[in-house]
């Protein structure tokens, strides 16, 4: 079997064998393909695309690239959650320890809550241009270690129920061979690649069931409904051929989620909606997610019965516990979840005010994102580093009135050096005009949901 | 400019900028882009295709990423022709001679047939795969060097009125570098790319005029009609963009041109057409050809006053007296254009015979070049060496009346240890049927002959 000629048939938009494409993944993974084959292979499936079968073989080739967590003597199922990528999403840090709290309940507690044990393992990745990334936030608590070995991940998960680290050097490898090449080959933005990326990556934690969140708007990376919603299909048909129960939530990312943007900040608004307190629109998609993964996972019935199940998690305080103790085991600072105030800060704070009165209309979110990655919060570069304490605060958001003078938004910083761009970006980022707009659902549409129960 | 960015827009299908283009050009050549960029750009411009704007621009690039040599010191048109290869396909042995010796016809001579001088600077390549190439058909020529420096290229077109060279560093160096990529990574077939390689070599060769020859056919790289006439058409248009002559001629290449296949077998055929003999396609293709080139050249009026001036040329010997001195100044043996034992033989032959009576209806003219291969007369990768000696020689062509028995192709070989596979496939390469098949013309179209003159 030669490169160029695998090439070749995709080129010719053929379909790929899956020894073929297994052949691409090995030459990968172990440095037999030169990157030049790799990225003119790359660009051939970004421009001649996949059939389904062929997208399935990229991803289990990816998957078994590297280790795959086996965590089958672990009674109960193991579920997960995974977001394409926004401004101020920030649910996952929610999510594990209400789901894993739930999954505590065991007998012989017999409770009205009780049911099958749920484990939660979670590994996230960092942000990259304007989106934030779960381990950046879990960082901004101090002490905080996401960079667990995979014994002591199972350790954690077993203890509480959940555990969050990074990708570790076992898991997908080819997955990050083929990410770095096509960050600079213009190749990141297909579906069939995307969809191998992240599920190599979900489907190595060992899970049986995964909710994707599945990001849509000016914020998302695919602006276009119907990118996202072609790209929710292909996941969620590739997870189900792999034998996992699986459903992807569209869900609006025309604004940021909640109101707070940056590291930091992004853990204390977390920290709020563990309080049953917080903005409605991150309670609303937490639990939401909280809910399909305990329909999922066997936990609940339904969905309103999974909503519940979280929201009771939330007000018993047991989500808040579960969040502690997953903070103690990975090395963490627990006290942040009762004294948020034990978060880093910024130094400054400046005011971005409504230079009219009128409704907020639209707010241009990739803006946002870019705005907070200017003062430090994010990553223009994989090797750049990022300021936990920076960040924004939207004091308006689409369909609040406003008043000229107003605050729209609040920006945390300690460095004055991009100061000027980051306020200049959103002085443009909000719209204002005479009418409210409609209010436009938060989740716009689930896919594969007849199928998952 | 980032790479990345223009990767991005040609895979977006937008229209490259001049500046972006030369940037990626600039960036081959001094190896400041890595090659899975610049494999990634390749692959783009094969799904996405170019603009005659964006071709143009490639080609100029290209062209400039060397040297360019400059001939306008030469009082004379500088005229050259190129094939985009085939099987048997040997014009340029007579046609050089053909032509600069009507070129060298200079007043005070003022025959009927002086003119304008004419110069033919042939920068040429090698064989690979199923076509062969005029350096290695040269090289045959016992001590005929095609290596010349820039410098003794122009001595020996000054002295006879053309030279016969391989590709020096000198030139086109980014044509070299996207060359080697474009082999392993299945983007070669791009009528883009094609253009812009052929096209960047050729002006670099300092002439004002260029008559291209494109195959069509089952042994050439452009199977369907249309897709060289696609390629001709945009060669056309970017030599006539860049301010040349040109005209291209879309030829058959349905089977083999001539009757001999290898290296020193088609010298000899060559030999015998400039002696007035040898088989009539290939003598009407030489013609053909250097009938265009004379009235690019200005030394005809018409086409047709060109083939006249073409036999003048072989009948009065004159185009053998310009063989045998470009050769003697390229320090091969002058002797073989009289005695063509000279050349190397193979030491064995063998006869493939008709299995029934018939008509030949079709040769899968590939597979003959294929055969020439195995046998040793071509390269399968390009370190390959060549057997100048061994090749195939026709004893029948399409629509020739066979009997059983009848030879259909010799085999001249040294070596058994591929003949088998050889032969077999050769077995394979004849069609015979009940029916003289119509005859088609071997000249099927020619384009831009109007704004030729």
């Amino acid at each position: 079997m030669r490169a160029v000629d695998i090439i070749r048939k995709k080129r010719d938009s053929g379909e790929l064998s899956r020894e073929e494409i297994e052949f691409l993944v090995q030459g990968a993974t172990h440095d037999t393909i030169p990157d030049y084959q790799l990225a003119a292979f790359l660009m051939a499936v970004v421009c001649r695309g996949m059939t389904h079968s062929e997208a399935r073989a990229l991803t289990e080739a990816m998957l078994h690239s590297g280790e795959v967590v086996d965590f089958s003597d672990l009674a109960g199922a193991k579920v997960d959650k995974h977001s394409t990528g926004g401004v101020g999403d920030k649910t996952s840090l929610v999510i594990a320890p209400v789901v894993a709290a739930a999954g505590r309940i065991v007998p012989p507690a017999r409770t009205p809550l009780e049911g099958p044990r749920l484990y939660v393992p979670m590994i996230s990745g960092r942000g990259l241009g304007h989106t934030g990334g779960t381990l950046d936030k879990l960082e901004s608590i101090s002490g905080f270690n996401v960079n667990l070995s995979l014994e002591k991940f199972r350790g954690v998960l077993e203890s509480c129920g959940c555990a969050l680290i990074g990708q570790t050097a076992e898991i997908a490898p080819a997955d990050k061979k083929l990410y770095a090449l096509r960050d600079v080959t213009a190749t990141v933005e297909s579906p069939f690649l995307i969809c191998a990326s992240i599920m190599s990556k979900k489907l190595a934690e060992g899970i049986d069931a995964l909710v994707l969140d599945v990001k849509t708007g000016n914020g998302a990376f695919m602006k276009k409904r119907a990118d996202a919603e072609e790209l929710a299909q292909l996941m969620v048909e590739t997870g189900r051929r792999m034998g996992k129960k699986i459903v992807a939530l569209l869900t609006d990312m025309n604004q940021p989620l909640g109101r707070k943007v940056g590291n930091a900040l992004e853990v204390e608004e977390c920290v709020e909606i563990l309080h049953g307190q917080g903005p409605r629109d991150l309670r609303e998609l937490c639990d939401e997610l909280s809910a399909w993964m305990f329909v999922l996972g066997g936990r609940t019935r339904t969905v309103e019965e999974g909503r519940e199940l979280a929201t009771e998690m939330i007000r018993s305080g047991r989500a808040r516990d579960t969040f502690r103790e997953v903070i103690r085991l990975q090395g963490g600072d627990p006290g942040i979840v009762d004294d948020p105030s034990r978060l880093p800060h910024s130094r400054h704070q400046t005011r971005l005010t409504a230079p009219r009165a009128g409704y907020v209309t639209a707010i241009q979110c990739q803006q946002v994102g870019i705005a907070s990655m200017m003062l430090g919060g994010g990553r223009e570069r994989k090797e750049d580093s990022v300021d936990p304490a920076v960040g924004l605060v939207l004091g308006k958001k689409i369909g609040d009135r406003v008043e000229a003078g107003d605050t729209l938004c609040t920006v945390h910083y300690n460095l004055d050096a991009r100061l000027a761009d980051a306020t200049e970006l959103l002085a443009t980022s909000f719209e204002i005009g005479p009418k409210a707009p409609a209010p436009s659902p938060l989740v716009e549409k689930i896919i594969g949901a007849s199928e998952a129960h």
